[in-house]
């Protein structure tokens, strides 16, 4: 495997690592999808209603479309995490977890974005025992059971509804009085009679024994500061982690994301970056705009490799057809 | 109708106009989409295979997706062509070909492109007689005849794919001798018995009485310059139409893309444009590429029209979670 280099590696199985790898099958470069869980965030996302040609479908079914589209035109996929990148000429050797090698010429980082904690005692003491940063995954466990979860943004309230179809009470706590998530999300949670609002409130501890058996609010709530809840969730956002970007020398902004041009080109020659981990996408972290970049950044690195390209800091202009 | 006042008119029904109406209605943005046809180009595609979900489809029943999508958000559509613009302070009022007048406080302009035409005698004459911009819509009227196509790009290949199942015989009449096309398209023409490539060659006048009977080459093709077809199909690319654009003063580059910025704002306030007729979609001309700047369109105009990014010239910064 160490001997055969590829003419792309991409690193992250979401959409935009999925439809760069589409793309650039169907510009015939060789190439290679490495990531730790096939379809990315998607897959663990409840439901998806703005994908456009989707009305309504779940994160699993979508992202499993998704792969399949990959794997149509033949793309290999490998279900590992890069743990490691050295450069030598114009080749990246790539280590995984499981101990493969992967060489390539060129590389995409569409590694998304990883969840946010909220810093706050019993956090990480109750992670898996209570404490939860996918509502997707673990809402069944709490069936009948009391729940607070925690973040204003589309992930918090479609997670509040979510939850709402399992627990007998779920406490929406979120520290301002409006919500960033979109208005038909935050109306669908209000129609539901289980869901309670705790606005302008924040969690100061999250308190237990053996699991979760409540937390401390840093406000009043009804009389009192303390809220009995079997579990929490938290839903405050992501961010990238900027460790192979790091590897490579790509540069990054404050929050982490890959500084990237137009064309999906990071600060490091035969480096790209595609999806929610860019200066780009990070404003919106949609599907759309993650696949898009996917898709973009597969047809600069075909004309690069191409040599149609190859100034790395040239601006790239319209198509003139033909 | 003229009474109303709307949030959002999109002007221009292809993904990128449906998949701002997907957000703008999920924002609760009170919007219309005014097309001459729902679905846009992607209605006339013979067959879809890069759009991220969806392995292989007709453009037809994409684009019937699409606007099925649009519309179970609520989205108005008419099916109807904007001839006019007026502003009155910060209202817009649109004119349309059927006489019928839409007022929205904001503008998308997601008119996509048209086709360009080869420019030779006979072109125009013909048109409609043997000379087709529309492969998918014609192809089927050539069953056992004798046609050319003309274009190096993808839909140059896609069209030569879908008229070798209907003509006898299908001359690709390219100037160059390599092509612009996705390689995955070639080699689909090349296995195609009944498709000849004529290469480093043009057709300089297209002949014929009451209809096409052939065409006249610039260069000798088996020792002669002319070669009797019955029909032609021009797929040499296409630009955009840049008079709604210059009618309420958003400005354009040489070739009619409307310039835009990062969040699809363009040079006029509470104008926005998204999709192949700006200069960022017009590099890639993608049904992925236009739906992300149709979304991200929207997101902007939400914010936009609640206030929060006020500033026109305002750049916009990334995402801040929760």
């Amino acid at each position: 495997m160490a001997d055969q280099v590829r003419d792309l590696a991409i690193i992250g199985a979401g959409p935009a690592g999925l439809a760069a790898s589409v793309y650039a099958s169907r510009y015939k470069l060789d190439n290679v999808v490495i990531g730790p869980e096939m379809g990315g965030y998607v897959s663990t996302t409840h439901l998806v209603e703005d994908y456009l040609g989707f009305d309504s479908i779940t994160g699993l079914d979508l992202s499993q479309k998704f792969v399949a589209h990959a794997k149509s035109f033949g793309a290999e996929m490998l279900l590992d995490k890069v743990t490691g990148i050295k450069r030598d000429d114009e080749t990246f050797r790539l280590q995984t977890w499981n101990g493969k090698e992967v060489s390539a010429k060129a590389l995409l980082l569409a590694t998304g974005t990883e969840h946010k904690h909220l810093g706050v005692p019993g956090e990480d003491t109750f992670e898996g025992r209570g404490v939860s940063y996918c509502v997707t995954c673990d809402a069944a466990f709490f069936k009948d059971k009391t729940v607070a979860i925690v973040g204003g943004g589309d992930s918090g309230a479609k997670g509040a509804l979510h939850l709402s179809e399992f627990a007998s009470t779920v406490y929406w706590i979120h520290r301002r009085q409006t919500f960033r998530a979109e208005p038909i999300w935050v109306d669908r949670v209000k129609e539901k009679p289980n869901v309670v609002f705790v606005l302008e409130n924040q969690i100061e501890t999250i308190d237990g024994e053996q699991t979760v058996t409540g937390v401390t609010l840093a406000n009043q709530y009804e009389g009192s500061r303390t809220l009995k809840v079997d579990g929490v969730f938290v839903e405050i956002g992501s961010n990238p982690d900027p460790t192979l970007a790091n590897l490579v020398g790509a540069k990054t902004d404050e929050f982490g994301n890959v500084i990237v041009s137009s064309h999906q080109r990071t600060s490091t020659e035969n480096v790209w970056a595609a999806g929610d981990n860019t200066t780009e996408s990070a404003i919106y972290r949609q599907i759309g705009t993650a696949s898009a970049e996917g898709s973009i950044a597969a047809g600069d690195i075909y004309e690069y490799l191409n040599d149609t390209r190859r100034d790395w800091n040239a601006k790239v202009h319209p198509l003139v057809a033909d």
